[in-house]
Order: C-alpha cells, then structure tokens, then sequence
C-alpha cells in the first residue's frame, strides 16, 4: 500500500462549513411555522419531502428552498402566509450568497500536500454554486481540478479517479460522509478518509463500515499530511 | 480550413425540444394568474425576475420554477392563493421528469459523423436533470463525453475542446443559441454552426453576427454531416 499520488477532496463540511448554515435555516424555518407543528414534526415532514424529492431535484440548495415551501404548503394544509413563502426564497438567497468560511486547517493542509500528490475537489450541489464557493473560498488555487457530480458513487470515483491519472489503488479520498466519501471510494479500493463534521444531514448518515484496511479516521483534515507521509513511495511509479 | 476533430453539441432546443415545454408552462402560469394581468404584462415580470435571479440559481428548471414562485408573489402583491403555489411546484416537477423528444434528424446525424470526428455534449443547466435527460434521450451512446456546465463563455469552450483532445480551430460548436453555443465559440477561433429553434428564450437572445469566414447558418442539424465532409481532411494530423 504506496502513497496515493491523486487525494480528493469533498468540499461541504470537509472544506468549509456547510451544514451548520442548513441547521440555522432549518432552526428559522421551523420558527416561521411554529404554529403548525414543533421543531421535531416539522423536521421529519421536511426530510420525507427532500427524501421524496431528491431524485427530481438531486442535491443543493435550489431543490432546498422549493422543499421547503412544499413543506410549509403541507404542515399549514395549504393556509401557509404569503409572507412566509417570501421570507422562504429569502431564506433560499441567502445560504446561496452565504460567505464561504474554510474550515481550521485546510488551507496549510493542502499547501502541505502540494507537489506530493495531485489535488482534486469532488462535490455534489447546484453547479454554479459550488462553482462560486470554490472561488470564494479563496482555495482554489490549490487545487488541480474541481469536479461537481450529480451523485457521488463508485462509479463516478473510477471515472474521476481516471480522468485525473490514477488508478484506484493509487487515489484517496477525503470527506465527512461515510456514505458519499468513505464507503464509495473503499468499494472500488481506493483509499477513504473520514474527517467527520459535527452535523450531519439526515440523507448523509450511514453505518460506519467495519475495520478495513484503507479506511482511516481523522479528527482533522491536517491529519491528511502525516498520513500520506507516512505511506512509502511507489517505486514502481517513479522507476520512468 | 481542415476538418474539425471534434465536434460538440447543445442540448436543449439542439438535439431535443425544451423550449417549447418552457413555453407551455408559461402559458399555464399566465393562465393561473390571469386576474392579476395579461401574459405580456406576466411574461415581463417573469424576465425581470429570472434576470435578477440568474447570477444566484444558473440556468435550470429549479431556479425557473423558484422565479414562477417569485413572480406570483409579486404580481399578486402577496395575495397570490396557496392552491396557485402548489400548481407552480407541480409544473416544475412536470418540467423536470417530461419524455425528452428528440427532434427530427439527430439520432441519424449522430451515426453519420461517428468515426469522423469526435462527438461531445456542452450544455448548461441542473447537473442532474441534464443528465436524466441525455440518460432518456437514448442518444447516450453516440457521443463520446457529456460536460454540463455553469456558463458557455470563450474560457469554458477553450478548457472543454482542450479535455477532449482538440486545439480551438479543431473544433466546431453547434447549437441553437448565437449568445451561448455560436459567439463564443467563434471567438477563440472555433467553427460555430448555428442550428436555429423556432422559439428562442429571452435572455438567450444575440444580434446574429456579421459574416464570419468560421460562422455556418444550418437549416436542420442534419446539415452538420455535409458541412463536415466537404471541408478537407487535415494532412498534418494524419501524418502519424
């Protein structure tokens, strides 16, 4: 088992906080419609409508926001106020225009990483807006490709992995979904590091696998460095 | 002049009707709201809206259904009925899972130049849903790369044409829309084949160029077929 010569990266909750702006949403939706339910109740009709809808819609926020309305039209029995539909798609804007704040650590991480290894983004989400995120948060640079998925399984891990030059066995990647990261990428046998978030989405959560041998748990993403360090070279890739 | 290497199509209104769907959910939301002004009056409103809107959602079905949304908020001065809300999220989900037809000629025009050149997919749009719709279409298997992206500029077709292996005046853009698939492939150098829809959406709208020696005006998009074999093989590439 050499060192990966191609680390991928999630980006939401890896490389920047993101579930903690869809909890505070969620905190202030609930709030809007207190009068139809308490937080618990609401929360579980608004994850059947987005677990309904995610084959329509897929991830991000846009498919979010009108998940959000449908579920004001059901727990109100269609008397939802006008000005919570507004204040709903102001909602939507704002965690689309929400300033992007990397998480502690990532920038040296991958400046620590650079030049060992090649660096990818993989991310599923609306295009344009992780687009925007990866500019804003001022990361981009370090990076050697940013890819924006519609679905995160083995499958699109071997595609990507290839089409950045490398084998399975010779890629990792790095996230805080055991479902979307870890469990995909050991599946085709590259290896999955699991940095984990605080908050985890409902739709994210999985059963930690077992032990496996390329399966490594990280309290933080500087452990990235030390754990590809510690791995030898391929000697095999650097006999040309 | 030699013959492109590669040719890349859109997909909406190119290679399967869209606007015309858009069209009819317009017309059913004008219809909605029929009591609070005339579709001219509706449609300006809506364009204003999604103008505003575009920088934040991208292009796709679920933005133009949060603007729907939007715009009935406003031209009912928030007196819009709930029952209207739930019609306009219902058009939406019918916008997202509608049969893909094909128009006339593409599969057959797609087999003709498979073998002569390379074929890719460039479209803009929900990530998801562009690939439900290529996955529906039937047309998957004919092109060898799909690329769904944020925005069609001269950068975008530079870094895509390079991923599939062409230099910009080894390529050809062909698409129905001047803004988006014609000028900015004519503007690194690029043929670009403009195919026209009979409908065009407003903010897709371009004052068609002036005679370009790299600009063709086609009839249908099986045009592409004679247009490519009467431009002469490029020796300097064949001579490995």
């Amino acid at each position: 088992m050499s060192r990966p010569a191609l680390i991928a990266f999630d980006a939401d909750d890896t490389l920047w906080h993101n579930e903690s702006h869809f909890h505070l949403t969620q905190q202030r939706f609930y709030e809007l419609l207190g009068a139809h339910g308490d937080a618990p109740h609401l929360a579980g009709v608004l994850v059947a409508t987005e677990r309904r809808n995610l084959k329509l819609y897929g991830y991000g926020v846009k498919g979010f926001t009108l998940s959000l309305i449908e579920t004001a039209l059901e727990v109100t029995n269609g008397h939802v106020p006008q000005a919570t539909i507004s204040e709903i798609l102001m909602l939507g804007r704002e965690l689309l225009a929400h300033p992007v704040e990397p998480l502690p650590g990532v920038a040296e991480t991958l400046e620590q990483l650079r030049g060992t290894a090649r660096l990818v983004v993989i991310t599923k989400g609306d295009l344009l807006h992780q687009e925007q995120k990866i500019a804003a948060s001022g990361l981009g640079d370090l990076f050697d490709g940013l890819e924006i998925v519609s679905e995160k399984d083995p499958d699109t891990y071997r595609r990507l992995f290839a089409r950045h030059g490398a084998a399975p066995e010779a890629a990792a990647m790095v996230g805080n979904s055991l479902r979307s990261d870890v469990l995909p990428a050991l599946a085709i046998g590259s290896w999955g590091l699991h940095v984990p978030y605080h908050i985890t989405w409902e739709l994210e959560r999985a059963e930690a696998p077992a032990a496996h041998p390329r399966l490594v748990t990280l309290d933080a993403i500087s452990g990235v460095v030390g754990w590809h360090r510690g791995l030898p070279l391929d000697v095999s890739s650097t006999k040309t």
